[in-house]
């Protein structure tokens, strides 16, 4: 059976990890997920990305808001800020569960890897997810406001901060988890979800042994951009090309992928003039589910066309 | 000002707290609370006494449940357990700001006093609220089913198993909380709130600083009976004292609390026969408001006579 990776931040990945679920078996497909905006939070270990992915693939994600859980309460939050607490980085009733409890298992020795496959099976997940490493690598913006944690940026200054350089602290000596490189390397296609390439991907390209087998591994690597029209469908991606002197295009996308990838998937009104990369089109805006189907097999039959 | 030191567990020793908040001046009201029921439960502190007198002070206890916050929503227990993760003992979404938000305040090094006190200002509670001590002391249950944890043996096994000894792991070694010494010392009544002797009050009189300060007061101290009837109000008070081999009356008490009491407090019907000890009587049954404004008055009164 034909074997896909794809490597995925959380929102936008998720979206493309979603259809692709949809139009692969349940044992094709492999998420390998970025960490780097995991932290620690009110003493609980938080991992937005595998939990953006968790809530998707369950059909529990709050699809309008963009994170988190559909029907969540905030009861929690409410009381934490009565008491004083911390309240920049919400907390719904129902998100706590993963957070307390992926804690008490990890402070048990599990590893992040154990915890995120037992909260999949309990939720009916096919879909392999695999952390990118169990060990921590902490995403860090230098920014005009100082450095900052991933988060901090990311949800409480709202990305307003301008960036000047973006590290991966730990990641130098991360190991991958288990399975990530022979996933990697038994892959027949491996995508690159439409996340944010500095913040979401880099991370995971950053932990050497990854990146190592994403060289070594013989199946095309296919990115799906992140830009519809010089711009992100969301998030801080296009504000950051900016701050880092790029032009907020498909070129600056695939430059930044320069010998990693062999092809890019890019919108239909867009253009890339990238050598030595394939390129295809497609409507790549991912509202509805069907959106969602059409980009993952747009993306798979450019992986395919590649092998042919 | 009369000052008033009230010993005290959690549900029962609650409503006397309340009714002699309402009575006594905002300042000269100090609870010393057993703490021997606290545990770590999915890596969190819980101080389930401490919590039911600050939510019972602060207005927001679930007076028909007996125990946690009123309008509490359920959201977390219903996710953890989808997780599955453990789900004998019931954490609201409200209640677990208390113990996320104490729990990450005492790995910063604060103590579970500093904690207390600030959750009961932020609530605006005028009593002050002590801890008994700021070091661990663990209740445990010798039973026909083995050792077991307070929790395990209260909520879990909901005081099924037949108890053989009860013992507070690392009470001996424990201090007295700030100001609990400097409280009893300059107290001019004591009272012991009519909460379990066996496993609510006989923990804070294990720590031994604090009973030395019981011993050398020249406060009067006073309790309030448990039993009414030759019942308890609520919780296994009966039930253990059969399984200890003693009688279901007040002279039980008066024996338990030998040598440590001057008077007791007993419901209207009910008789004691202790020696030298006062004796009054009152209905002490408490469900209203005012039913605990007046079980409190005649505990200070009944102090207030052996001071005369």
């Amino acid at each position: 059976m034909s074997q896909v990776v794809v490597l995925t931040g959380g929102v936008g990945g998720a979206k493309l990890v979603l259809g692709l679920s949809q139009i692969l078996s349940a044992d094709s497909l492999t998420a390998i997920v970025n960490t780097g905006d995991d932290f620690r939070h009110l003493g609980l270990h938080v991992s937005p990305d595998i939990d953006t992915l968790l809530y998707t693939l369950a059909g529990k994600a709050n699809a309008a808001q963009g994170w988190g859980r559909e029907g969540e309460s905030w009861a929690f939050m409410a009381a934490l800020r009565e008491l004083g607490g911390p309240d920049w980085f919400a907390l719904g009733d129902g998100d706590m569960a993963l957070h307390v409890w992926r804690s008490y298992l990890l402070a048990q020795g599990q590893s992040l890897s154990q915890v995120t496959a037992s909260f999949a099976a309990r939720w009916g997940i096919a879909t392999r997810i695999l952390p990118m490493s169990d060990q921590p690598v902490a995403t860090m913006l230098e920014t005009d406001r100082g450095r900052l944690e991933f988060q901090r940026y990311f949800v409480e200054q709202r990305c307003e901060p301008t960036v000047r350089s973006i590290l991966f602290e730990g990641a130098a000596q991360a190991a991958p988890a288990p399975g990530v490189v022979d996933a990697i390397l038994s892959a027949d296609s491996i995508l690159i979800a439409p996340s944010n390439p500095f913040l979401s991907v880099d991370p995971l390209l950053a932990v050497p042994a990854l990146r190592s087998a994403l060289q070594q591994t013989a199946a095309p690597i296919v990115a799906v951009s992140p830009l519809i029209g010089g711009k992100a469908v969301k998030g801080p991606t296009a504000k950051l090309m900016g701050e880092l002197n790029m032009a907020v295009d498909n070129d600056s996308i695939a430059r930044h992928y320069t010998g990693l990838i062999d092809a890019m998937l890019i919108d239909s009104g867009d253009r890339c003039d990238a050598p030595d990369i394939a390129i295809a089109h497609c409507a790549t805006l991912m509202t509805t589910l069907s959106d969602k189907m059409r980009v993952a097999q747009a993306a798979i039959d450019l992986a395919g066309g590649l092998r042919a």
